[in-house]
């Protein structure tokens, strides 16, 4: 399958993209804004990955390019800019294609971080609302910490949450999220139930700073 | 320590009575509105302690008898009784008592569960602006399910987040959470933070609906 990671030179996206190379045979696409920035970043995670002994071409583009080369889109920019970023790849992407929302809104006080979902409700709503007929958005991958991810001596044990109100689009991305060790998708229902798994995040990082010996922490449930 | 539990005829002042008296020597102090019901719960937990051979004495009061008693005063009532409940026995409160907060907000829709705050912000907020001056209010045990709790063949693992303002009330309820097997306590920072903590629950729910085979759910990180 052909991912598109939009923002594919950001943490998350990093850690995605690193994943999915290394775990998997899935085609992987690295979009940025600056296509140039978009072609460095994948050559050194290749880099990355043939020093640990692992094969697997990394393409990189202009957010465009990668998401028209893609059957699935991850929306991995900072929140507030999902929106022009949806905008922006909008004309093309093919119905059926599947948009990804793994970003969550938080605002940090002195108490620390603390969830300031969007007007629209949650990050996956605003891409749901700018995404053109057809292409269904899913959420998924809010709650894996950046570093957990990008840090491949990282032994994962994660669970995702995936939500979604299409069926097909869901199973697509809980089967994406499998292929990467370690990581168990779980059904969080409709894409209305979003904002539960988005708030989970400030709570994440809340803990490793309160905690000691806590860091990039993933959640599981059982 | 004497540990009343207001509302503990309830299900998650339930299943918390029951594990404090399984699994330690604190005092447990039954309450409800009704003393009557809060004796004849009490004598019942009572039974089935005896009957898997733990002997631990636990009383019913009223409400208020039980606060009087407790030096720690949970909170187990419905999140809309917790305003009523502490202003009832806000007088039985002595200086440096403390209240825990374990109830959350929940609406539902079609969709499943969704984290409905209170207008003070959180339960836990809700409480500290009806606890009298010099007793701290201390957020944790929200994510534990109640059927997980008070299934004692239930092998519990589970995270309990604890959120406060006061260090030494925190203390105090952490190590009160972790003298329960199976339970590790968390430092969540201040009461500010206790909403994200509180929205977990409805999460929890949603999963155990979506997802064949999980129920009774609990949240660990790592």
């Amino acid at each position: 399958m052909e991912i598109a990671l939009l923002g594919g030179t950001g943490d998350i996206g990093e850690g995605l993209a690193l994943r999915w190379a290394h775990d998997t045979e899935h085609t992987v696409l690295v979009g940025s804004r600056k296509p140039e920035k978009a072609a460095s970043k994948a050559d050194a995670y290749q880099t990355q990955l043939s020093e640990r002994g692992v094969e697997h071409d990394l393409e990189g583009y202009g957010n465009e390019e990668a998401a028209a080369r893609a059957e699935v889109v991850v929306v991995s920019v900072p929140p507030q800019y999902t929106s022009d970023t949806v905008e922006a790849v909008a004309p093309a992407l093919d119905e059926g294609d599947v948009l990804v929302s793994p970003a969550v809104q938080m605002a940090r006080d002195a108490d620390g971080f603390h969830y300031d979902p969007p007007e629209s409700g949650t990050v996956a709503e605003t891409i749901a609302a700018a995404a053109p007929a057809g292409v269904p958005v899913v959420g998924a991958f809010q709650n894996l910490a950046a570093g957990a991810l990008s840090n491949l001596d990282n032994e994962l044990t994660a669970d995702v949450v995936v939500t979604g109100d299409d069926d097909e689009a869901k199973g697509i991305v809980r089967s994406l999220a499998e292929d990467i060790e370690g990581i168990r998708a779980l059904d969080g229902g409709p894409l209305a139930n979003t904002g539960v798994v988005e708030s989970i995040t400030p709570l994440l990082i809340n803990l490793a700073m309160n905690n000691e010996g806590m860091h990039d922490l993933t959640v599981q449930f059982q």
